[in-house]
């Protein structure tokens, strides 16, 4: 494994479009970095599951957190091997044939199996889901109980691939031709709208610059 | 089971905040609509997997498509169990603790078994799904190659429930108290760019308005 990619394994090589496949680190973290959630899989009672749920990423690891008393959580803490896969769709694709529609995409998928964050590493990344999620925004200190309910789990970021889709349009070559269909790629994006103040707050605290330019 | 809602199963049951579970039929198949991917979670070799791909709902059934040469596909073709799950998120939720801070999201579970959607019915889904895709955009006929080359299949809408959190900041009581923190919510949604005319678009054929005026 060089420092700039990943070493594929049985389970992340692509047998498949291995042209969409990617092992580059640098890609990898920017997807990962990108999503705000992630969608992890794992076996239970001989059943797969998936979970939606936050994602951050941090060095060689990405991080999840939820409460200790769900089950599927507490599943995946004591070691349930996963499989979490984060897609981010960035355009329409209208080509002249159903076959020739798709979307153009940038998707992780990492086989891992996680582990408990513990101790003064826990509230460090608590801190910086919150920063990951939200730049910039200001809250108190977790309170011992706040974090005693609270699971945070770190899968290694070992077996690990990237694909992509950024072609566009890729139709037939004979549809080309075609004078009657229009082709073409529409991009997605996802944006913020204004932010609204908690019905809650005291006066005299603005919106902070932050919330007013928020950009994923 | 009622008309209007599904009914709950071992499976489908939500053992963790029941007050954000749903089994409401109009508000499951509203998320299933809106969502432009679901990320699907089987067992290969005792080992879990997720994929992302498109999602389509017709009447009471979600459709994915394929290549027949994806093993995974495959496997759920054959009838392997599947989670599909799919996860809409509205807004970031800023409390004013990291506790506090969340994400006001609706999202779908569904478990199914898969079948192969073949014959007359097959190229009629294939365009269902660019018309849910890209409504009133206008493809060629399908070849026979093509529908042959495609895998599609149907899961039943029957052990599925919905999980929806709209609450905005839900703070410790005290900390509402505080006057030097912000808290609020930032709306979130998909917005679609300019559509970009592929580069070998036919001289003459315009731009659709279906295209410039795209909504998620």
């Amino acid at each position: 494994m060089s420092d700039g990619s990943y070493a594929p394994t049985e389970l992340t090589r692509l047998h498949r479009r291995p042209d969409r496949g990617s092992y580059d680190r640098a890609l990898i973290h920017a997807i990962l970095d990108e999503a705000l959630v992630c969608h992890v899989g794992f076996v239970l009672e001989g059943r797969p599951h998936v979970i939606p749920t936050s994602i951050l990423r941090q060095g060689e690891y990405v991080y999840i957190h939820g409460s200790p008393n769900n089950r599927m959580l507490s599943a995946l803490a004591d070691g349930a091997p996963a499989c979490i896969e984060v897609t981010l769709v960035d355009s329409l694709v209208a080509g002249r044939s159903g076959f020739g529609c798709s979307m153009d995409y940038r998707s992780v998928v990492i086989y891992a199996c996680g582990e408990r964050v513990e101790g003064a590493e826990k509230p460090a990344i608590i801190d910086a889901i919150v920063q990951d999620l939200i730049p910039g925004h200001k809250v108190r200190p977790p309170k011992q109980k706040e974090l005693d309910a609270t699971l945070v789990l770190r899968f290694p970021l070992q077996e690990v691939s990237a694909k992509v889709r950024d072609r566009g349009v890729i139709d037939v070559e004979e549809d080309y031709a075609r004078d009657d269909l229009w082709a073409g790629v529409i991009p997605l994006r996802i944006t913020a709208g204004a932010p609204q103040d908690d019905a809650r707050l005291k006066p005299g605290i603005a919106t902070p610059d932050f919330a007013k330019r928020y950009k994923r």
